[in-house]
């Protein structure tokens, strides 16, 4: 099977590594061009833009930084949308929101103006959106979880990647269920995160130690892979960004939103969501989520208010 | 090594099934006297009252149903104080409040009379209570996670015990800590269980199936048994009590007294007492206490407000 | 003095009838143009379109029912677009989002097309934002608050007409700044709505008549009009629509976006807004905001969830 | 009419004095004897004990600082309980939480001992409790508002003398009532306190004067004299504790407890105490209960957490 791969940044490297092993033929691309020789050496093709590779394979996916860049890589001079057409389909597996997803895949208008944009659908192209559950390691493991939504058809024949690139595939409907169900996940951990910071500093304050009630958690009921993880860090005031805090707080802020829109009720969602913008506010953004941790305990960052 | 247990209610009656089993000798008494018969069919010995099961043995364990029985076996004539002193222990591993606890290990003066009690320590006896997090299947299974506290000497003489009983024991200092320790969880357990019943309204209201984000959830950071074993029956609306609801919501207005007296700011966890309160108001305190996800549905049990 | 006014709905009535009880020359016009003639009679002059009225006087104040009217009666053909220029002033009192004042107030590009619609300023016309605090009453006792933003030349002309319409008036800087203060008062007002709420349920569950707190209230540090005269009405379960509950929680909503924009933690305002969501949820958005005190009380409206 | 009085601290000397200057006969008790004399110089007899006090008065009112030396007062030795008896009546007018008013009408019964105490109605007594809203000034002026209960006999006969105290009494019912409705209110109060601090932080942070918007709430349906009194020297960083924030904390604590109790959801209270904690834990609490504004702003205090 031959399959376009546009973006190898540390995501699209590992996949499309794995679909190099598993025996696909790929077309890479890559912005800055010089990423793509370690691809090439494990067997791909380089295309020179992203609409050559789109002419070139019946499937193009992509792995973008942002909204903007996958946005670029469509609509810009030689991007996706100069080869799309009938019989090819384009599968975006990058981090984006629902309504960047919906400007890929459909003309939208732009005020009384009625400007038309022309998009996959209507070049004749099948779209589906996947964006993926899972970071490096898994996304070099084949790993990830897959929110696919969009093209059902396009989505079963995209399966057999999905299989390589992911231990689970997800098919949710229309155009922008794959960004929603992010942000609900999303939401759920960064409220636990609060939950457990708020545990850790009661446990310390009435003389329990943090560290064995991250023991105890563990071997219970509600022991999960992120206490594991970023537990001990924590208590270590380490706070890589493996997700910034800024992102997580954005998230919840939509998950809000979009409970807004359809009268969701969600106070313990709120309430998490004040305690991030409060970090936010003390200058924690740009820290992993986990330093919501510091918030609780009641320092503050670099203190500017 | 010899043992006495008292109380043989479901609990009790798997953990001293396990130290038969395991080559102990074990002497146990019930209010019940008939439920001592299964028991020794396996091995036991039966002792009359509790004081004859404490006289007979150096160390009893006590697994009863509530603070008030725990109370009653100790202080009540035939009791444990008759016949503890020196060179005995008495463990304790029912679910009790540190009040409780602390009440059976030392003595205490009510009121201005100085109405002096005395109790396990005065007597010379060693204790340890040791509330465990687990319930009849892993009891059966010697599963249970044992959170000990109060005499270290008793609780290392204990280990080998413990090792029957639970996965795991941990020693947590001074009497009460044990307790305070399972407030801690059952918080950070609340706040879990109202964060997901917020994502899963979430995600009914905005168009994708709860079903498919517990299988996502499942697959990803976040993924916890709890998750996996009360998902599908809160999406199904049983709520058979395991933990019943206004129990759950005891341990929260408990955890949050303990972080009030320590000047701990648990927003997140008032916000989910508070619908947990909202649930009670419902007539759905004796469900499960899944059964919050009633009120962020916004439905409401019996309507009466 | 000559003024134009547009609009003469309830307030739009008693306002200009004021600024004519005052000694203005006022030039009116309205949707329905039969609704001028009361005015007539009272000594006012009809203009036949906006364009018209613009033409004839130097100062033009609009009061129009919601956005989509505001920006009807400026962009539409015959609007006041066609006639605003160098030496006139537009002063819109309506209660619009701060994107509509800045719409009405200038050009804006819509998306890469760079479609330009020129507005008041790019004309040669001054601007003036002016939102009320107040409803019909004020209005027809000059009784109203002005909170005004904009062009402070064309302000400071409009002071004497501001002191006919309101007991005060501020200006309150660049366009915006009168919706954003709004919101702020509003958002305040919602918490204090919920925490009368909260108050009236606590006191009746616990014994207390919650007519005397009202009482009680009314006498104290925290006395206030809205306590005084909702107070009453809500223990009656009496919620007629003065302001209609899904815009004082779309208030809220936009309030606490400001404050995510500006990272302010505002947990009592974002535990407010969740229940003024549960009761558009219960299906209670029509009714007068106090109407929150059903959800407090955990009755619940039409009890669809 | 005469009248005994015991306390003369700021308040009680206060009241004293007004009593005096209506025409009641008035004897006082003061800890500090000296402390009788300006009372004396106003035509006051001194008794030389509580029970002196009572023996020669029908009527002994008590203003007492705090519920230890409310029950001093009546129970140790030459206390009110020594003279109390038929026909007599003792009104407590200090701030004491329910449970000690409780003491001071009934007899108790303390722990499995049975030790009972006689209290005043034992003795034959009547009691009305009556905690008053407002500070200084309005003692001063005879503008308190008394929240009475207890006895309704006793209450009738002093309404002339609450009459010349306060401008208006309530009788609240059973004993235990009047300090249930000071919770009350200071939880309204103490939300409120929080909404204003998140307005006046909002708004400073999106480009308005927080004095602006102190100005439009003050003429607005929200007026109060709360925010007027509060509002300014908060602006200032001003916080000369009139009510200390540990006590506010405390009364928001006990109300949450009594909505615990009758098992109503009060989310936004829930939420105002979390904040007032946040602030004890950053070693505000003896200032002014408004400095709970440091805390939205982000400031912290001493910064010990």
């Amino acid at each position: 099977m031959e399959v376009g791969f546009l973006g190898l940044g540390i995501m699209g490297k590992a996949m499309a590594t794995n679909l190099l092993r598993h025996g696909y033929r790929v077309t890479v691309w890559n912005r800055t061009i010089a990423k793509c020789q370690e691809l090439v050496a494990l067997g791909a093709t380089v295309g020179e833009t992203p609409a050559a590779v789109v002419a070139k394979c019946r499937y193009t996916i992509a792995m973008l930084s942002d909204p903007s860049a996958a946005l670029s890589v469509v609509f810009d001079k030689d991007g996706v949308l100069e080869q799309i057409g009938d019989g090819k389909g384009y599968i975006d597996m990058s981090t984006v929101d629902a309504a960047t997803s919906s400007k890929i895949s459909e003309s939208y208008v732009m005020g009384k103006g009625r400007m038309i944009v022309e998009a996959v659908k209507q070049k004749g192209g099948a779209f589906v959106e996947a964006p993926v559950s899972g970071s490096k390691k898994p996304a070099e493991d084949g790993q990830l979880v897959i929110l696919a939504a969009g093209d059902k058809t396009l989505y079963d024949e995209m399966v057999p990647a999905f299989d390589v690139l992911g231990k689970k595939s997800f098919f949710l409907g229309e155009i922008g269920n794959g960004a929603k169900m992010k942000l609900v996940v999303n939401m759920i951990m960064g409220s636990m995160m609060n939950s457990l910071s708020e545990g850790l500093c009661l446990a310390d304050k009435c003389g329990l130690s943090p560290q064995t009630l991250l023991d105890v958690l563990d071997l219970g009921a509600i022991a999960n892979p992120m206490f594991k993880l970023k537990g001990p860090a924590m208590l270590q005031g380490s706070y890589n960004p493996a997700f910034p805090l800024k992102h997580q707080q954005k998230d919840m802020r939509l998950a809000l939103a979009l409970g807004d829109e359809n009268a969701v009720s969600m106070p313990v969602s709120a309430a998490a969501n004040e305690v991030f913008k409060k970090a936010r506010s003390l200058g924690l953004g740009d820290l992993d989520f986990s330093a919501v941790y510091e918030v609780v305990k009641g320092a503050g960052g670099s203190g500017q208010a």
